[in-house]
């Protein structure tokens, strides 16, 4: 296949997939999700993002119709009815199929996957950011269906010819992009928000954050402003998709760029840990 | 019909509906909404809904792939197909159908409709409420498929035997329903928060407050707190679905039910006028 679609039992191609109407994602985007990278038929880092994806359900009272263990096992084969073993794997749960009434229907929740081809892309070049005001909701622990103001931030992004959009709260508080975590170099430690309700506690942040204690880079988990991002050694984002990348500019200015050590320490072990499991063949 | 349901010009019962795996409500919330009355046949507030669902169109920067008064026309057609006249309209319009990609996707928006049978239900019986931490983003004027917070408000308040439940901002601060505005009469003033971007700009609301004018009676825009609240003279909640709700009980405790002459007059203002407008026969 080439972009596999998964709705309860189905399996098509997505864009030939279908699902009812009456799916709470359509009325209320009321579902969660998960998704990783997969190399070589290998999902990579399974257990953490299915271990999230059900603390995710649980923050909303979803009730999986299946095991952590089960999930894992039905992707495992999923991915294998793939073409291309280098890929997206993508999930969701949603609140079941009802007439659309606010409170929680009877019946079970909905599980969808999908699979897309992705390149493994490592590529060390520098991104330029942008930043913006974060009026999202107060939950943004949990990796929920309601999307639209990262939506907007992406598209925000984009049309500045902006890799991503930064995220800061009333008061200049940075807390995360559009669709990644961000981090700082400052005085030669990691420093990255904490994991409250207003980011979410990233897989590839927690992986940077147990490579720089193997490389003894201080690791300090307190919130950063705009101002101090601005000033910063280095500027990272992370995310499942691209673990690492290093910024070069926001909103048009010259940033970071003077750890290229802490980068390149970093790049290399986020992704080495990636290419090592991923190489394992069961 | 019973309940109508239609999808980009394909029409049937919305229990056997199905709609594209990849339309962005799926993957993102990523549409606006509007809903409103009718009986006998006869939508209710046509105008203004349609004006308000094509201003949250525009606030996300989705195309509506209609004029509104194209728009107007199809739920006038679609409402002669159902068995019963006095229904609840519901449409919506989502940002197109692609590949998950945050970005906006290339080609047109899909237009959603659902038509259920709804008594239509003026019933001045007081109802109680709860009241619960506002944790929503900062886009509450705009109409989105973004719901969680008030679907998870609205599962609280009917655990707790209530009708709604009443958000308020850090610092006490009042903002509206779970999915309803809500007012208070104050020194014989009806207060009602202002229309920002904490609250949607109830229909409802607006004709209560032009009910208000007639009447006499003054309009205060202006926030009120918790506390303001449980001491004011009456709370009402308002909605497309319910014009006027007249509460008794807020977390549990006795409020209002001390202005029995306003609230007559509001709650025959606005279905009195409601009934007028729905009894025309084109």
């Amino acid at each position: 296949m080439k972009e596999l679609g998964y709705y309860n039992g189905l399996i098509g191609e997505v864009s030939e997939m279908s699902i009812p109407m009456n799916d709470r994602a359509c009325w209320f985007g009321d579902g969660v999700y998960d998704a990783e990278l997969c190399r070589n038929y290998q999902i990579f880092a399974i257990d953490e993002h299915v271990d999230r994806f059900f603390r995710s359900a649980a923050a909303l009272e979803i009730e999986p119709p299946l095991t952590k263990e089960e999930l894992k096992k039905l992707l495992r084969e999923l991915v294998l009815k793939m073409d291309d073993g280098n890929c997206f794997v993508y999930y969701q749960l949603t609140r079941g199929t009802a007439s659309r009434v606010h409170t929680f229907p009877e019946g079970k929740a909905n599980l969808w996957v999908t699979m897309t081809p992705r390149k493994i892309n490592t590529d060390p070049t520098p991104i330029s950011l942008i930043t913006g005001e974060d009026t999202r909701f107060l939950h943004c622990n949990v990796k929920t269906l309601n999307l639209i103001p990262s939506v907007m931030a992406s598209e925000k992004a984009k049309r500045a010819g902006a890799y991503e959009l930064v995220f800061y709260r009333p008061g200049n508080r940075v807390t995360e992009c559009a669709h990644s975590n961000v981090h700082i170099i400052q005085n030669g430690a990691f420093r990255t928000a904490p994991t409250d309700n207003l980011i979410l506690p990233g897989i590839a942040r927690a992986h940077l954050i147990k490579a720089c204690k193997k490389l003894g880079i201080p690791v300090v988990e307190e919130p950063f402003s705009v101002d101090e991002m601005m000033a910063a050694d280095e500027i990272f984002t992370s995310s499942s998709g691209a673990l690492i990348k290093r910024a070069d500019r926001i909103d048009g200015q010259t940033v970071g760029m003077k750890r290229e050590d802490i980068f390149s320490a970093l790049h290399k072990a986020v992704w080495g840990e990636f290419f090592e499991e991923t190489d394992k063949k069961e």
